[in-house]
């Protein structure tokens, strides 16, 4: 680091995936009533973009069968964004009849053969054709789309992801017309020299024409570590989960997402602005822990804010 | 950071304070024997320091009462040292009975009035002129001194900490014939900013006299971005604690020290060596854990290394 250089920039964006990654990942449905006013109460935290459901297969992921209600009922304020994960193209269809109750779709494949095999059932190329048409008819009905690499910091069946590889597929997701490309440590393998430097590639191949966002895993500690090594190449945009709810917790007990309690109070701490009221995020996970009537993984949630006012 | 140089020490030394700061934490008195099993499995991880136990008052923490039996008992191998935690100038009496049995010391005070006056019921003035005569008997008797300066991030009651109060604190110390600083990160106030700034002062400061050594909490969950923060500004020297035992567990809950396998793990990925053997360390976490009958914080033990090996 040059000394006397500040490498951070000056403020960050921040997605909100709780109310989708998190509630699916819920051993127990939550009721649709509670995830609208979780939702809801999130939307007035000051984050500006929010996953709210997901169009999967509801025999499949029955935690997430009440996305067209939760879509209708939402009351979200202007300004912040609606986005819906999108698993194919029946997913769209089923999206596209609430046009006007969303903003922007996620659209998601993994980097790994095995991985993406074992999540979608198809070969990653197949999966890239897939989501060609997906993005294609997203972008005609005016969608913003952001598509996220998953285990683009290392497979858990196959080990390390060749940073070409996956850099290749971002390439074709953008020119496929991705607004946004999400890399995904989903198993919690990246460290902070790979992030680097991953990100300083990714920069340089396509930082011109799409926004590069980090989501990490906390699945060795490191989430955070990994944040800052993000921020140091540049990456200004992040995803994470309020109360650390979801995120792939594999091994059963395992921590997933990053909490965004706690990343918001790092980069509150670090001077970086997010825009975030960390009191009302706070309040937010309070709620969810109440809801959910278990301890959630957040640190910040168990030990509060640092606060700087003396006697504070 | 400058594009294409490493800004990472090659290798680090960790101290592992787990059976001194953790065992003291727990509500239940761990049984010596077990105690000493696992101190001596420790031992044959690589780790090349282990603070053992501290000679405070058995009637105030009875979970160290049993400080001599430990002592005599442990079997260390050769270039192992084996660490003393002293308070007073009686805990260095009662240790220096046993004087072959041990290696080195730790002497600490805090940093603010308010935690120093609520740990040990001094002024740090007070502490300070005690610690001179326990550094200066403690040469005399061939020890090497470590001081670890808590809250040098932050204090719970007082907020931050002036950074020139703590590097006086530090250079007093160091004149007083400290051959180590730690600076202590007591309930996890530290963000990553701070970290560099603080260690660059204080090898500014101190460096060409003294080992500096960081021991960050991961309260807040920036334990091992803190540490990446360290390891930019040169620091090459921490303490962490095996299974994610102990370190000022407050509020009740909050987790306290990072965990010796998670900062292992994220060095030995950065390709920094630490002499540590991860799986050999991992079954003195598991072995900790059996004997708790509690599941632990460490976040590696429940999720497993990252093994890069295909299929691994």
């Amino acid at each position: 680091m040059t000394p006397g250089r500040n490498p951070y920039p000056a403020s960050v964006d921040i997605r909100e995936v709780g109310p989708r990654d998190g509630f699916q990942n819920e051993p127990e449905i939550i009721a649709t009533a509670d995830k609208v006013a979780l939702i809801d109460r999130l939307a007035r935290t000051g984050v500006k973009r929010i996953e709210v459901t997901s169009f999967v297969r509801p025999d499949v992921i029955p935690q997430l069968a009440d996305a067209r209600e939760v879509l209708a009922a939402v009351d979200v304020p202007a300004g912040v964004a609606r986005g819906v994960l999108i698993p194919n193209e029946r997913g769209l269809d089923r999206a596209l009849a609430q046009r006007d109750r969303f903003d922007e779709i996620g659209v998601f494949l993994s980097a790994s053969e095995t991985h993406n095999r074992r999540n979608v059932n198809r070969s990653v190329g197949d999966s890239l054709a897939g989501l060609d048409r997906v993005i294609a008819r997203a972008r005609d009905a005016g969608l913003r789309v952001e598509a996220i690499i998953a285990t683009s910091f290392g497979c858990p069946y196959e080990g390390l992801v060749e940073r070409g590889r996956v850099l290749d597929i971002a390439r074709h997701l953008a020119n496929a017309g991705a607004a946004e490309i999400a890399f995904g440590d989903t198993t919690g393998m990246a460290n902070p020299v790979q992030v680097a430097a991953h990100l300083a590639d990714a920069a340089a191949a396509l930082g011109e024409h799409v926004q590069l966002t980090a989501h990490f895993h906390n699945t060795r500690g490191q989430g955070l570590a990994n944040v800052l090594a993000a921020l140091q190449a540049g990456c200004a945009s992040y995803e994470s989960s309020f109360g650390e709810l979801g995120g792939c917790p594999v091994p059963a007990g395992a921590t997933g997402n990053i909490a965004s309690e706690d990343l918001v109070g790092m980069l509150h701490e670090m001077g970086i602005e997010t825009g975030i009221d960390l009191d009302a995020l706070l309040g937010a996970a309070r709620a969810a822990r109440e809801i959910l009537g278990r301890p959630l993984g957040s640190h910040t949630l168990v030990a509060g804010p640092v606060r700087w006012e003396p006697g504070g």
